[in-house]
């Protein structure tokens, strides 16, 4: 796919958008970047001066929304597991970080994050990570979609010495990506345990001067959020609340650890809550009430969060957990269909990161983000109900193309933008140095 | 693959016994279905009069053990999803199976069932169904180690009129399938609240004279319990135990509504636990204490239970949603590490079903059940862990060799045993009956 312009016909879209929730024989027109308009099939390939793609058997929608992540962790991958909280962090992360987290570090396992992002359908993704800007270049080089909210503290890395430099070099980066399509700066303060309250408050201020997203680790334990109480009488929540942190442009990543008065907060406020089912499970933190904040007139998204505590970077995985767990911690089955999650992953997302006027959606005029999936192996049949199946029968390798902002991104199951032997190999030179 | 005599050659082997639980550069060799010997590859590679097969970048591994399913509901899958329980039973499941299932739904549902089951690496399966005479022919033939469990209900159906019929057949099938080495025949009573006493009790004594298995629905819901306590004044399995039916030949599937005391009772009785973690989660059932059984000593296998309300038949997803949900109901991250999650999903499954003489693990004089995966894709790189990235970080979709009882039944992806086209043929057709 060279051409600027172009259409692809399947046998079904979803469009998360108008109406109809599945459009049968039905194709997508880019033209310039954009999507021009779904038509039927029949219609779409008579239009002349135009490629065609044909991708029979296979479903078309708008591309996934990682909202949150920290993609350099790859290369941390099943290093260390089933362990307990506060050993994984001390013992095995931590160390591992302040001895060989480097801008080559954080290239190399941003690239390989990408690549599994871009094979299972995630299109626009949020990152967290030291190096921020090595790592919104990484994400831009790969073609994806991608929000960087830059590191906020005052602890000395090999990426910042001090609040001053974390805060300095964070807005050079802002300046640097305000005129790119593709990349969007926010602050990402790591949470209100690690980032004192007068860091947070310069954060909240620096944040609306720019009309910035913020993202922070919110409520992602009962031990978080009861060590907080006890030591200053409020609830994390509340603090944000209190300095100006908590808002239409905050990203509250986790929310296992809520009470009803918490819900209420975050809806009050506006602010968005980024699920992370598979992470929370495996690192045993809670399960946050997402048919709760939905109630509430929350807006919730999904993020994989990091390899290290996952550990797939994998759109669809991400939401088959979301809607399994959501069900089971409401003790109701019809909670989070499979419609809904679809939503949640997609539209949702880019609500979330402020992104709803340009993707998550096949609408006439936003961007060409979306996805073609191979519906055609055997655990999809006998395919009586398409979404049924998308959430809960993909094995989360169903994505054989991929386009954003009408490039093409996946093509055929081959990764465009990334060499799949170089990233082995790099992977291979990694497992080498990081082994004990 | 032919030849009764060959050997594997790949980079790993988990072989789930001895004191090492990776064999890195080794092989297996096979000798008239059964496992003759795990050596180096160095010295398998030396080997006369035998075939090879070359597998770089693999892991072999025991087959994996589904020990609960309904294969023929495999053509329902996402007929009819979230729906609260009643109505999806009342309205949609029930309605549906009363006009339609017949020996031909349930030979073209069992093989459907089936290819997936051998593409995501189980070998062995259990199931529960109506026509049982029909599932057992077919998953023998697709060449899988079956355990199947007759109903044993006082409902008319298509199968049988009354009790006493649907006891005749199931013991003319065990009759049948008395001297095939791949086939055992159990006692299926659904549940005790379908089940009457009496013919509990029947079912115990039957089960008893004939030392065969018996697989009973236990403690699902709490719904369940609670119903029958306020009946009867007892427990479900309080019950079991009191007639002789709770013993080391049980297999309680589910059991997520339980208390300690219950917990002690299967303990003390060596009863086994068939444990279903995504259909738990998708109905909204409650979740099993994993960790809490195993702790008390209790065998825990795993089971897929049925595409209905799963929608996967997927044994290496079903292991990472096992660990993953274990973790979190317990509280505990070192909860179900990845190693004791692989043996519950292999040699824990093969004990349940009485059947760890045999298969489950990979040692000598056992039947050659085993399974290669290919993990060379980018999701698992950097690869520091291979225990880890096969609970943790598969898709499902690794698997692309299986052997069981020394026959080849997938290689290279491709089903040996069953028509990829046809099953698609059929599983189109049966869309379009059942399609309202």
């Amino acid at each position: 796919m060279t051409s600027v312009n172009f259409a692809v016909h399947a046998d079904t879209i979803i469009p998360v958008s108008g109406t109809q929730s599945v459009l049968n024989n039905y194709s997508i027109v880019v033209q310039d970047g954009l999507i021009k308009q779904l038509l039927p099939s029949t219609e779409a390939r008579q239009l002349k001066d135009l490629d065609h793609v044909e991708l029979p058997g296979h479903v078309l929608m708008p591309g996934l929304v990682n909202a949150h992540g920290h993609a350099a962790m790859t290369l941390l991958r099943g290093y260390a597991d089933d362990m307990p909280l506060s050993a994984w962090l001390n013992d095995k992360i931590w160390p591992l970080e302040s001895q060989w987290v480097s801008s080559e570090f954080v290239s190399d396992g941003t690239d390989l994050a990408a690549a599994e992002m871009l094979l299972s359908g995630i299109t626009t993704s949020s990152d967290m990570y030291f190096f921020p800007d090595v790592s919104a270049r990484r994400l831009r080089a790969a073609g994806l979609r991608t929000q960087l909210v830059f590191p906020v503290m005052d602890i000395p890395t090999a990426w910042a010495a001090d609040a001053r430099e974390y805060l300095d070099k964070g807005l050079a980066l802002n300046d640097h990506f305000k005129h790119d399509d593709l990349v969007d700066i926010g602050f990402g303060p790591h949470s209100t345990y690690s980032v004192d309250e007068s860091l947070l408050s310069q954060t909240a201020m620096l944040a609306n001067e720019l009309d910035a997203v913020v993202q922070i680790h919110l409520h992602e334990t009962a031990a978080e959020v009861l060590s907080h109480v006890e030591a200053t009488g409020e609830r994390p929540v509340d603090l944000l609340a209190r300095i100006g942190l908590l808002g239409p442009r905050t990203q509250c990543v986790h929310m296992t650890a809520v009470g009803n008065q918490d819900i209420e907060t975050v809806a009050q406020y506006g602010a968005h809550v980024i699920h992370c089912p598979r992470s929370n499970m495996k690192l045993a933190s809670g399960t946050c009430p997402v048919k709760k904040f939905k109630d509430a007139g929350v807006n919730v998204a999904l993020g994989t969060d990091g390899a290290a505590s996952n550990n797939k970077l994998n759109g669809l995985a991400e939401m088959q957990a979301a809607s399994l767990l959501a069900k089971l911690e409401s003790k109701d089955p019809t909670a989070m269909s499979a419609r809904d999650t679809i939503q949640m992953a997609t539209l949702d997302g880019a609500r979330a990161l402020g992104l709803d006027h340009v993707t998550g959606s096949l609408e006439p005029g936003k961007s060409a983000d979306f996805i073609a999936l191979d519906f055609t192996h055997l655990g999809m049949e006998p395919n009586h109900q398409i979404e049924s199946n998308l959430v809960y029968a993909n094995l989360g390798s169903e994505v054989t193309w991929s386009w954003i902002a009408g490039k093409n991104v996946v093509k055929n199951r081959q990764l465009q933008t990334l060499d799949s032997d170089a990233l082995h190999h790099k992977a291979a030179a990694w497992r080498g140095k990081l082994s004990p």
